[in-house]
């Protein structure tokens, strides 16, 4: 290639790249009014910088080659810092190890942009293998919380078994996303964990943590279900006693497992929150997005379970490295009370919807809780045909 | 929401939902001769009336929210009533639970219309947890049944367990298809079932049951099989025998499971049998369906087997809550010999493909069997290409 034409297509790489970074997000038609789902996903890996995967120099690249490829962006913390929505991503490499990274947008739908460099976490005395699934809590003691997945290889697993892995939560603090402080990682006592999440108030003089104890690497086994623990401090935060929330429960979106989402938000009628459930199929597991609603007296316990799920994989989301599976841990409310969802879609890339409290919080209360049969939700729904037939009737709508 | 825009908001649901309905349905392009697809679905849950849905009484509902959404309608029974196509579809609502409810069309290809309320089906002592995959039989009896699975949680299994359940079949009765008369689910003698279907006639003077046994929920285990039973009644129906009237055979597209679609349809050379077949993938299963022909003297010997698979998911078929499945349990056939085969894709919506008894019959008969090596199947083919050739040759096409 000659210097013309190796410039000229750099150019083209810099210029498709800032195209797609700057492509205005647009309100998908339609809406049930829970929320408003966006044409594009708001951060792919087409999305990471041309400078984190090409080396520029036609001396050390002279046929342009990609040294560094990224595979997907997805799972990401959220917070709004300094009057900026910033995301904190799963980024993983074509070598499946992930990593955080900050992305920052004015707006919440589009134009996010990365920082120059991606978080540096340090290790603990036992090396991560692995870390994703980032949860952001800006906690009242007045530091910024990043609980993730630690993923280490099964030490008791023989050699011939080379995906045995055993999750735990790593424990980060910092003030301005850029430097971190890595916490020891949370002693729970033996079981696995993942999904951890730090509650962003005291409760009773000490730190709350929405937990999923689980007893393999993928099952969740004996256990499962939303847990909740009090710990005294963050910096060797360890579990003694741990209670379920949010169970598991037959014949519904979280039979298999469930997981807490984001940190809570709290409104003046409880603390929302949005998390995950699975159930198994033919074709795999399937990962959808619900919510339910806890006390503000007694964050522990659940006032309102709207039955179902809240969100399901749609259209293109459907597809991607790991099918059928919408997950979120981040959301950012604003102080004017819109809610800005972030969700990842089938462990490939991430999308935003956007609602409201007062909407989230009407879905809440509002949507009738399982029934758990089959008889009673045709009930529940004969009333509301019911209730709707004569309303049309008197209106003149019929 | 002020007054007026709560009105034009609810006029555009209720328009865009129309529009959907009224849609016209088209022939895609091309056909293999065996049946004829259709371009879109003939139901989703967008097909779902609004009034099922949202309560328009915006006193009680001032942010014209979703209250009680559908997540997705499949697996639907069929039948010609009154001149009309109708289709019991299973809808299954976003808390997981399904019931059956009708929908109406003329022509059988498109503007299928849900009547105004759901199927009410009444429970046994032994409640129902879900009710699903209704199969229509007009039996010479005079009653219209409705067989289908019914699935409770496992009382065997412990309690961090939340997905382990029982199938069973569930039986019902009806003239009108509003009406229903609950029998006692099927007594198969401690084996699971699914995929139980009523033979229309009677057979030495006994109903006949195509049965599916299976040792667990997912599992066909040692069972599996298209079985056939007959039992002397409807109303407390045991059965006592089961053959196996057509296995499970290695690396076929029925290797791992198999089922009776819909009822079988009478012809002058034998009854016409749709049925599903499985076979194990790294992706998970892959639903796809067959066909067969049985005796009109013994029902229950098989007559023609044509090889390999009659449907499988094709282009936006292939995706949905559970990917890589065609099913089906209705199909109509009309006086005039016209078939309408309903299917449904990826556990999400259903399909329409039309075709005649001439050809299903033709394609049965005239399909080569299964030769089960792949040497036999090339020479199969060589036998095929050869002829071909000479026919080209001697009629100047080539």
């Amino acid at each position: 290639m000659n210097e013309t034409i190796y410039k000229e297509s750099m150019n083209n790489l810099f210029e498709a790249h800032e195209a797609l970074l700057r492509r205005p997000n647009e309100k998908e038609p339609g809406t049930n009014g829970w929320c408003q789902r966006y044409r594009y996903p708001v951060l792919t890996a087409g999305h990471i910088p041309i400078y984190w995967r090409y080396d520029l120099n036609p001396g050390s690249n002279p046929l342009m080659m990609e040294r560094l490829a990224v595979n997907a962006v997805f799972n990401a913390g959220a917070i709004f810092h300094n009057e900026r929505f910033l995301l904190v991503a799963r980024v993983e490499g074509a070598d499946r190890k992930s990593f955080f990274a900050v992305a920052e947008s004015e707006n919440g739908t589009d134009n996010f942009r990365f920082w120059d460099f991606p978080i540096t976490m340090s290790e603990t005395a036992d090396p991560d293998v692995n870390v994703y699934d980032m949860r952001l809590i800006r906690h009242e003691d007045g530091w910024i919380y990043g609980l993730f997945c630690t993923e280490r290889r099964d030490a008791k697993a023989p050699v011939h078994d080379q995906s045995a892995a055993t999750a735990a939560c790593g424990i980060a603090r910092t003030k301005d996303l850029v430097h971190w402080e890595r916490l020891e990682d949370l002693d729970s006592g033996g079981s696995q964990q993942r999904n951890v999440v730090l509650h962003p108030e005291f409760v009773d003089g000490k730190y709350a943590l929405y937990t999923r104890p689980q007893d393999g690497f993928i099952d969740s086994g004996t256990g499962g279900g939303i847990g909740w623990a009090l710990v005294d401090t963050m910096e060797r935060a360890k579990i003694s006693q741990e209670k379920i929330l949010d169970p598991k429960v037959y014949h519904t979106i979280k039979e298999v497992k469930n997981g807490q989402g984001p940190a809570p938000l709290k409104t003046p009628g409880g603390w929302l929150h949005l998390a995950h459930g699975v159930r198994n199929t033919a074709a795999g597991l399937r990962y959808v997005l619900y919510m339910f609603m806890t006390s503000l007296e007694d964050p522990s316990r659940v006032i309102h379970r709207p039955g179902g799920h809240f969100m399901a994989p749609e259209g293109t989301e459907r597809v991607g490295d790991v099918s059928n599976v919408l997950f979120s841990n981040g959301w950012i409310a604003t102080p004017g009370g819109d809610v800005f969802i972030y969700y990842a879609s089938s462990d490939t890339r991430m999308h935003v919807a956007t609602s409201t409290l007062e909407r989230l919080i009407d879905y809440c209360k509002n949507t009738p809780e399982d029934e758990l049969r089959s008889y009673a939700s045709v009930q529940s729904r004969n009333q509301l045909i019911e209730k709707n037939i004569t309303y049309m009737e008197r209106s003149g709508m019929r």
